[in-house]
C-alpha cells in the first residue's frame, strides 16, 4: 500500500466520534501508515484502536496512548478534536473557558514535546479561538496552524443545492469567511451557479430575499439540525474535512474550502478566522478575497465579533493581552 | 473525481452507525457517485444524508429515502446492515427470529424491486443466516450474495500481532472459516508468520497452547470487547470491510479475507458460511481450502452448528424445508 508520507500523524481526541472517524479517514486516504491515537480516556481509546486494527488497513502502524508526551513526541502532523462537550448546567462561558484552557495546555505540550511539528489542524469549538490559543502557546509560526472553518461553506453549498434542485457540483466556490455560524460572512458574489454569481440571483424570483434569509439560517443551524435529526453532534463531516486539510499540508490534494488562519494585516489584526487560503507543504497562506462592499462590511462585523470573543478569553486570563503575545511566541508580531 | 462505476449503490440501514460509515467509506473509496441511503427511520437518515453532503465529496449524488421501493428500484449493488439490535428482555431466539424476518422481507423486496441487482453484501447478524434467507427469497444466484465474515480473521491477525509484537503485515493470510465467533474454525496452518505456518508455532514456547487458547477466546470476544471498551458496538470495522467486499464485486481491488457464501457441495450442503472465496464482477466463487485433518474436523463441527441454526429458522417458519427452497429460488439446487 502506497502512503503519501511516512510522517507521524497524531489524532488528539481519538476516542471520540470525530477523532475515531478522522483516524479511519486518514488511513483510507493513505496519508501515512504511522497514526498515533491520543485521548485521556483510555478505555474508549483502546476500543477505537481495536476497531481500526480489525479493519486491517494494509501496512498501517496504529499506536495509541493516553500519555500526551508519548503521543506528541516525534509528531509531524496533528489534528486535534479533543475539546470538551457542553454538559448540563454549563454556561457558554464555562464551555469557552474550559476549551480555551484545553487549547492552552495543548499549545504548551506542543512546544515541549514536538516543537518540530509541521502542521496542526484544530477542530474543537470555538475553533477560531482554540486555534489562536494553540498557535500562541505552541510557539509555532502562523503558517503552521489552521482551524476547521469549511462547514459553513459546504453547508451553504448543500442548502443551495437542495433549494435550487441542482447537483452540488453545479454550485461552485461557496464561500463564507470570518467567524462560524451566526458570525459567518457569506461572500455570495464569489459563488457561481451555472456561470452566474449567486449575488445576482438573490432577490430575484429564483431565490427571493426572504428565502435567502431562511436558507442562510439553515446554514447557521446546520449543526443543530444534525443533532435534532440524528440525536448526536455532527462528526462525519468535521472529521472528513479536517483530514482533507491535513492531507493538503502533507503535500496531498489541495484543500478546496476556506480555512481558519491567523490574520494580522492592515484590515484585521491579531485574529484567527476563516479566510481564503492555500494549504501546502509550506503551510497555510492567506489569499486575497474580493467581495462586494456589502460583503466586506459583513466580514468586518464578523471580525468585530471574533475580536470580542478573543478579548473575552483575554479577560478570563487564558490569553495575555495582545502586546504580550510576542513574548510567548516570537513568530507572532 | 473518478469513480469506479456509476452504478447505483444502496446502503440499507444507512441511519445507523454501520450504515452511515459505509456510505462515507464508499464515497471515500470513489466506488460510485450514486449512493442511495435507505432506512425506515427517517429523521436520523436525513441527518446522515446532511452530514455526507456537508463533506462535499466531489461529484457525489447522494439520495435518501425511507421508501423501500424508491430505494431498491434500479439498485445495482446493495450493502445491508439493517438488522435490529438486541433490546432489553429479548431472548437470543427473539433476536434471531426478528432479524430472520427482516431478511425474508428484504429478499422479497429485492425480488420485486431490483431483480437485476448485481451483488448484495449482508452484514446484519447472524449474517450466515440472514444472508442465506436473503438469497433464497430474492431469487438471486448464489454468486450474487455474500455476507460479512472477515472480522474473525482480521481479529485473529490483530491478536497475533499484539501477542507476538509483530506488525500485522508480517502475519499473512489469517483465516477462519465456517461460522462466526464461538463457531469459527481457525485454519492456523494457512497463516504464515515470517514464513512459518502458525500451526507449527502453536504449542511451542513462542505461543504455548494455553496462550493460544486464550488468544482465540479474545478473537471470539472481539466484538464484546469493543462494547466493553467503547460503550458501543463495533461499527467502523464491519462498515469498512463490507465496503471492501462490494468494491471487489464492482470490479475494484480484490477482497483479501474470507467471505460468507452459499455452499452446496459433497461436504457441506445448503448452507451459508465463511469460506475462501474470490469476489469479482462475475460474483463470488468458492475457492478450495486445504487444512490439516484437525482443522477440517473443526470446520465440520462449525458447519454442524450452522445447520442447527438454519434448522431452527426453518422450525420458526421463516425458511421452508430445504427441499422447498428450489420452489422459491430456481437458482438453488
Amino acid at each position: 500500500m502506497e502512503y503519501l508520507t511516512n510522517d507521524k500523524l497524531v489524532i488528539v481526541g481519538a476516542a471520540g466520534m470525530i477523532g475515531s472517524n478522522m483516524a479511519q479517514t486518514a488511513l483510507m486516504m493513505h496519508l501515512t501508515p504511522n497514526i498515533c491515537l491520543y485521548d485521556p480516556y483510555a478505555p474508549a481509546l483502546e476500543g477505537v484502536a481495536e476497531e481500526l486494527r480489525h479493519c486491517a488497513f494494509e501496512g498501517a502502524n496504529i499506536t495509541f496512548t493516553s500519555d500526551v508526551k508519548d503521543a506528541l513526541t516525534g509528531a509531524d502532523y496533528i489534528v486535534n478534536s479533543g475539546g470538551a462537550a457542553r454538559k448540563a448546567g454549563m454556561t457558554r462561558e464555562d464551555l469557552l473557558k474550559g476549551n480555551a484552557q484545553i487549547a492552552e495546555q495543548f499549545g504548551k505540550d506542543v512546544r515541549q514535546y514536538c516543537p518540530g511539528v509541521k502542521h496542526i489542524v484544530v477542530v474543537f469549538n470555538p475553533a477560531d479561538i482554540t486555534g489562536l490559543i494553540t498557535l500562541i502557546y505552541s510557539g509555532l509560526k502562523p503558517s503552521q496552524v489552521t482551524t476547521l472553518a469549511a462547514l459553513d461553506s459546504t453547508r451553504l453549498q448543500s442548502e443551495l443545492s437542495k433549494y435550487l434542485h441542482l447537483p452540488a457540483a453545479e454550485i461552485v466556490n461557496c464561500r463564507t469567511y470570518g467567524g462560524h455560524g451566526e458570525q459567518m460572512a457569506v461572500f455570495a458574489s464569489t459563488t457561481e451557479i451555472n456561470g452566474k454569481p449567486l449575488n445576482t440571483i438573490i432577490g430575484t424570483e429564483k431565490l427571493p430575499m426572504e428565502d435567502w434569509e431562511e436558507l442562510k439560517l439553515r446554514v447557521i443551524q446546520g449543526g443543530k439540525n444534525i443533532i435534532d435529526l440524528r440525536g448526536r453532534s455532527s462528526f462525519q463531516s468535521p472529521a472528513y474535512l479536517s483530514i482533507e486539510m491535513i492531507a493538503a499540508a502533507m503535500g496531498g490534494k489541495p484543500f478546496r474550502w476556506p480555512a481558519g488562519v491567523y490574520v494580522n494585516n492592515d484590515k484585521f489584526s491579531h485574529i484567527m478566522m476563516a479566510m481564503e487560503t492555500s494549504i501546502t507543504k509550506d503551510g497555510v497562506k492567506v489569499m486575497p478575497i474580493k467581495g462586494t462592499p456589502a460583503e466586506d462590511q459583513e466580514l468586518e462585523k464578523s471580525y468585530a465579533h471574533l475580536c470580542a470573543l478573543r478579548d473575552e478569553v483575554i479577560g478570563m486570563g487564558v490569553l495575555p493581552a495582545i502586546d504580550k503575545w510576542h513574548d510567548l511566541n516570537k513568530n507572532i508580531h
